[in-house]
């Protein structure tokens, strides 16, 4: 005890930028992720899940994810003792899933098939500055193809993720996957003789379409502009006549994807990539019809750009187009939930060799957000039937209860407090959000019957009913043991 | 491509001591997990799940688990720049799924429900050297029940632990969970009259009564023994009457419950906390009695002695009954797969006050490895019916038939590799498993059919079959395009 006065009690708290989840929170999660599961594995890619912990020098410095340019990783060096590890090699927290990938790519390239269709799915951890909405542990869940050229990949992935947003719940004219090509842009900035040392910044610039809109992307592109604090913002110095083939491929939507692959191709002109970028699309177009995936559903859409700068073919990503309240009560769309695309690097590092690889990653924490703005919380967080205890000799009677109930399917717990003061139990039921509370005091056992509570239909009472009606208990019912399951089945049912 | 040169390659490697899981490996643990989740769902259980990272503070030093005794964790100090936490707070990785329900149950004390019933799910990390079967990320699966004095909650859990291992195909009379209590010790220690600072050695000596049985227990609890090498073992220096009690209490199990208790009244003599301990052992009887499992599956038995250190009360383990055969051809049982009991210490750290709380921890790779030896791996382990590609033009069509097999809930994926070796093809269908491939070349496309080849067939006539059989090739059938999903249903069923 001495002991214990002169070292302070340990802060019980979660660690800064970390959360814990409960409940409903877990299963919710869980169930969604077994539904794309489900769909990724009847479109014949396997799950791979790798170590939490990988070497720093497989990992990399390599974060592709411009949202979060400042990222970085738990990271900390092996101790020659206890550690197995080579004392000094430096491990880390995975930062996302397609490193790893990468590493298992190159690792177990003589094993795996060829073309590799994985699907993985679990936490990253980054290692930055924590905010609201912004945790340093969270969910992805990725599905890539390692080893195919082919487009038919992306073309399948793409039609995989329309799937995988209808089997959580989205409904069809609720999402769109949209498609671009960075050839295609490419092929743009040939046609519009735009140096090389450019296509960067122009890259930079289209990425602000979305906020600034074709005339501030038309500012950036050529003088520059004022920003909103009256700041000035350099432009990258293209003639107008040289910008207009670039607003041309981020306007070039169409009615339909033939209207649009015609506006690419008037853009990309005579750029050899430029034509290979727009039929590559074309093919996708066609396999997207051939698989039944209509265009409400997955579109070209030269207005996508983010991303761009990564990948190095088809770029895609999948918004949600229903409305939701912004938190100051105007109304927007929901916005995006997946992204991906074709990129070349990824086992090169490892190899030397250049392995195409293309995929998508759906945002957990967003998607599960959208579900809940639509109402489609996991069924599962009913809290389970609570049977109190009136008497505590008689614990083994209470437990015969719920093990009856369980058997019957029904989730059911005996209340293991302390079972002297009965409110308390009420009050218990309450925060387990029981639906129905099972009651026998000596009296109802020597006549062989149970008190079964409606706590669902009493809550209404209490909040709406007359005094009368409330006298007489409508919510609470006396059966006999024997129909104690008969009974709350028909209260849940 | 000069910087590649200097640089040299980072080697692609799982770093050591961890390990990669593909397919069927994450599928049949996901599947596993999920039938033990539904089961604690069912009594009443919650979810929880809280981040890998903890502060080394909230973690303390506090390693229960006497399997891994020199278990470290994997330790970093937070940076002041770009960390979030204040610099140089120290985290760690969790190494047990405990210590982070410690911290959760005193952090939300004042919102969780009373008693609070938890279950977890989820990877473990380890700081210690690697070796044969021992890694440093491993899974857990708790379940606990935190303030609750009962032991209708050891009881409940030791009913739950015996469901969860039916749900995932043990057989009953495949599996025992045996039950002990802490107390009963200490009274027969008591009624032995063995002094207090003699307690933790006779502990030590007979967690070993497994290994050396009983006259090796009773020559270490006295004068002491040799071991293997010769080489002497002191011993706790108890008379032959005193170690005699604690010998009766390790052989204390009879023909049933009713037995047992007689003879460990018996040997806890006039000690109250023995009595007590007897006591707790007969209503944990009398309400598994009661909730309708029987003694062939979960007994009391004094012969569980592991943990009997660290609980404080009840104490349970549940081992696998059937034989295997072990790497010398020798059969022996399967031996333990959960343990668990009840501990007062939990919050106690970070609260001051004691929190009575009682769990159950499943071996996760050893029940996995003993449903693998009893044949019940997962069913989703089927590869995924492929279509090859004959005429790269028509990639279309192939998706097609995908789509529409797909669309009949088969897995099927078509060929993504370059499809110019068409061996290249049937060597990646065989390498994915795949019982179904689909050959679809310009002729059969002209006349409207497919060729469906039933792989598992082939297999087996290329294997047995006279070449008169081989030829008349009866693993491969035309049939309409319209007929596909049909035929390939028929194979697989």
């Amino acid at each position: 005890m001495a002991k214990d006065k002169k070292q302070p009690r340990p802060k019980a708290e979660t660690p800064k930028g970390f959360r814990d989840y409960f409940g409903a929170d877990v299963t919710e999660r869980r169930d969604m992720l077994d539904r794309i599961a489900a769909i990724y594995h009847r479109h014949g890619f396997d799950p791979l899940e790798t170590s939490a912990v990988e070497t720093v020098e497989a990992l990399g410095k390599f974060l592709p994810d411009v949202d979060r340019p400042n990222a970085g990783v738990f990271a900390w060096q092996e101790e020659a003792v206890p550690g197995g590890g080579t004392a000094g090699d430096w491990l880390a927290l995975r930062y996302d899933l397609t490193a790893p990938l990468a590493r298992v790519a190159a690792q177990y390239r003589n094993d795996l098939p060829s073309p590799y269709r994985r699907y993985a799915m679990g936490p990253v951890w980054r290692n930055e500055k924590p905010g609201p909405g912004r945790f340093r542990q969270f969910y992805q869940c990725d599905a890539d193809t390692v080893g195919s050229a082919s487009v038919a990949a992306d073309a399948e992935i793409c039609a995989m993720l329309a799937d995988a947003l209808e089997a959580v719940g989205i409904a069809r004219g609720d999402y769109l996957v949209r498609i671009n090509n960075r050839k295609v842009l490419n092929g743009v900035l040939e046609a519009a003789e735009v140096r090389e040392d450019q296509a960067e910044d122009v890259l930079r610039q289209i990425d602000k379409f979305d906020k600034v809109g074709r005339e501030g992307v038309l500012a950036l592109l050529t003088t520059g502009r004022l920003d909103d604090s009256g700041a000035r913002i350099d432009g990258v110095g293209l003639t107008s006549d040289q910008a207009a083939p670039v607003l041309a491929f981020l306007e070039a939507k169409g009615a339909d994807n033939a209207a649009t692959l015609d506006n690419l191709a008037a853009a990309v002109g005579g750029s050899a990539i430029g034509a290979e970028g727009v039929e590559e699309l074309r093919q996708i177009a066609d396999m997207l019809a051939a698989m039944g995936v209509a265009e409400d559903r997955a579109v070209i859409d030269p207005s996508v750009v983010r991303g761009l700068g990564y990948y190095t073919g088809p770029v895609f990503e999948a918004e949600l187009t229903f409305e939701i309240l912004d938190e100051k009560g105007r109304k927007r769309q929901f916005g995006s939930v997946a992204g991906g695309g074709r990129y070349d690097g990824l086992v090169e590092r490892f190899t030397g060799q250049k392995v195409p690889a293309t995929g998508v990653s759906i945002g957990v924490d967003r998607l599960l957000a959208a579900l809940r703005a639509k109402g489609l919380g996991g069924a599962d967080s009913a809290g389970p039937v609570v049977v109190t205890v009136m008497d505590r000799d008689r614990m083994g009677d209470y437990q015969a209860m719920a093990a009856d109930l369980r058997a019957a399917g029904i989730r059911a717990e005996v209340y293991l407090g302390n079972p002297k003061n009965f409110g308390n139990q009420l009050k218990y039921a309450d925060k387990r959000g029981a639906p129905v509370a099972i009651i026998q005091g000596a009296d109802e056992a020597a006549r062989g019957v149970v008190q079964v509570k409606d706590l669902v239909l009493g809550a209404r009472i209490a909040a709406e009913a007359s005094v009368e009606e409330w006298k007489s208990q409508p919510a609470q019912t006396e059966v006999a043991r024997a129909d104690l399951v008969a009974e709350v089945r028909r209260i849940l049912s």
